[in-house]
């Protein structure tokens, strides 16, 4: 049977922990070139209202770590509109019930048959925190208590979880430009994670003094700088422009998520995509020489090392999403699902064939 | 409600006419940019026996014209045994029940939604079979009547119908290397399409005075060459390798499927893929600019002429697959499903999602 699961599967499922393990497993495999990864392509077309866009977005990876391939594809109509001063990319839940579309599809490298469907959001979430964590586990000072985070939304929360999956945190200080967002997003996170949430009125308090800072919004401009780094700070984005290049630069140690960082734009004649247009949203890569970066999966593997002393500031920049990790994350949740008899069971017969084509 | 149709339902509902008439209809929209067509790539990592390898391919496309884009997704296990001397790539039908797996996904670009998902096979081959009928119907003489075809697999038949489709075809004379095979294609074929399907005995019998040469195998060897090649004829390839490059360089007018003709390989390290390898089978690549060749959309489109006179040698090199066929031809048939009420309604809220991701 082939398990369909819905975003609260996942969620009951599959832990920030138990997502970070398994990126830690699985990026050894990375690392040594066993498992694959194929680069994200983004295409974009005219959308359905002036100003929007289609996008159809896909990535694949094979964690033979867990015996599964992976595609997730993300099928959305999109628009760049401009809050508080900044431009972000939204999408239109322009679906049904006024929904969104990204589907992540569970393959097995043994049989090929389709083992899971399942709604991306969630593990989109968990797999970014977990990367970010994972990432902190090599990076942060180990006895980092305070974070300082930048973005109130839904990356926000999946990055509070794995900071605190993999360090005592005590506290955490929120900032972002809507002051009942982050008010409404601290109660919501000190319930959950146990860990007192701030919510603070500028970026400069939440940061000041802050062992690891991390940037979790979904604009295309900077939003951390360098006249707030202080030693023995560990830094964390989650998109490329977050941190200005002045401030990666006065880091010690520097590692990137991928080095194949740009996405295949497939773009239609006489569409305009804003970041894929020559612009600021992109600018970092043409400042920081991202190619001579250690990767995270090297740092995972033990072959590039992590800190080495207390005062360093360490920075991991979450340049891009891998399909790589839908794969693995997506593997340790189809193995806990199974054990646990969830999700709805649709005959395998549906997705597969009697024709070799 | 979301389509889950079976590879039957593509046989009843999309005739191979149909088929060619949205490849015609949307092509001219990818001759202009306004459609998208993502590369496509093939992951491998090592499969689970001995020479076996696991395969994950998947291309993506946007078809404005029918309001859809489409992903296609194939996940097998694949092996490269040789059969009659020739080095072939088959896959293994190891999902449950002894089947394959093949999936298309077919998204709305108005809502994103997902439309529809079935199998691959029945659409792979009228897609295939679509793509070079019409190019026959721009590249063959107007008054072909005799076909020499080059196979007797699940192509060939695509091929047939295709010719057939696009010309008053009379006569097909049908070589493959299994005698029994060809018999047996050679039987089916003329019951279905109404023409004589005459199996021969040798590769120059079948096409020898032909006005249209069909290659469909499966075969990355060369299969037709230079020396028989006459004036008037149309050449036409499913695969790179089967046209001798010296036959191909002997046509007054090439076209190819598409520029971008290398797929992405993304192989595990210390795997060995036979179709990666520097070898024979990509080898036209070497000896042909393929750069420099008019592609099918801007013949289809009228950018680039067709045929100009009666004694050309023309030449169709349907040198790789794209994602925009199965946009086109998928929402062809998606238009068809739902009218004819046909597939299974499944609930579109199970493959949508409230967050965004």
């Amino acid at each position: 049977m082939t398990l369909l699961l819905s975003n609260g599967d996942v969620d009951r499922l599959l832990s920030m922990r138990e997502c970070i393990d398994a990126l830690d497993l699985a990026y050894r495999d990375l690392a040594t070139g066993r498992g694959t990864d194929r680069r994200r392509s983004d295409s974009f077309v005219a959308g359905p209202s002036e100003g929007s866009l289609y996008s159809l977005k896909s990535m694949d990876g094979i964690a033979p770590a867990f015996g599964v391939g992976a595609v997730r594809i993300d099928s959305d109509v999109v628009t760049w509109p401009t809050r508080s001063g900044n431009a972000r990319r939204e999408k239109v839940p322009a679906a049904s019930g006024g929904r969104f579309v990204g589907l992540v599809l569970l393959f097995s490298s043994e049989t090929g048959e389709p083992l899971a469907i399942f709604p991306d959001g969630y593990l989109q979430r968990l797999r970014v925190g977990a990367t970010n964590g994972l990432a902190a586990d090599r990076l942060a000072r180990s006895d980092a208590r305070t974070v300082g985070l930048l973005g109130s939304g839904w990356q926000a929360g999946g990055q509070a979880m794995a900071i605190c999956a993999v360090r005592k945190v005590e506290r955490i200080r929120c900032y972002s430009t809507d002051r009942e967002h982050r008010e409404a997003f601290a109660r919501e996170w000190s319930d959950k994670l146990g860990v007192a949430v701030e919510p603070v009125g500028s970026p400069e308090a939440a940061v000041r003094g802050a062992d690891v800072v991390l940037c979790a919004t979904n604009t295309i401009d900077n939003v951390f700088f360098e006249r707030w780094v202080e030693p023995g700070m560990h830094l964390s984005s989650i998109k490329r422009p977050e941190i200005e290049p002045a401030a990666i630069r006065r880091a010690d140690r520097v590692v990137i998520h991928a080095r194949d960082a740009s996405p295949i734009h497939v773009v239609a004649a006489g569409i305009d995509v804003p970041e894929v247009r020559e612009g600021k949203g992109w600018k970092l890569l043409g400042e920081i020489d991202f190619a001579s970066l250690p990767q995270l999966h090297d740092v995972v593997a033990g072959t590039v090392p992590g800190r080495a002393r207390a005062d360093e500031v360490t920075c991991f920049l979450n340049n891009i999403g891998r399909g790589y990790q839908f794969a693995a994350a997506g593997g340790a949740l189809y193995r806990k699902a199974k054990a646990a008899g969830a999700g709805r069971e649709l005959p395998t017969e549906w997705f597969t064939q009697d024709v070799h084509p």
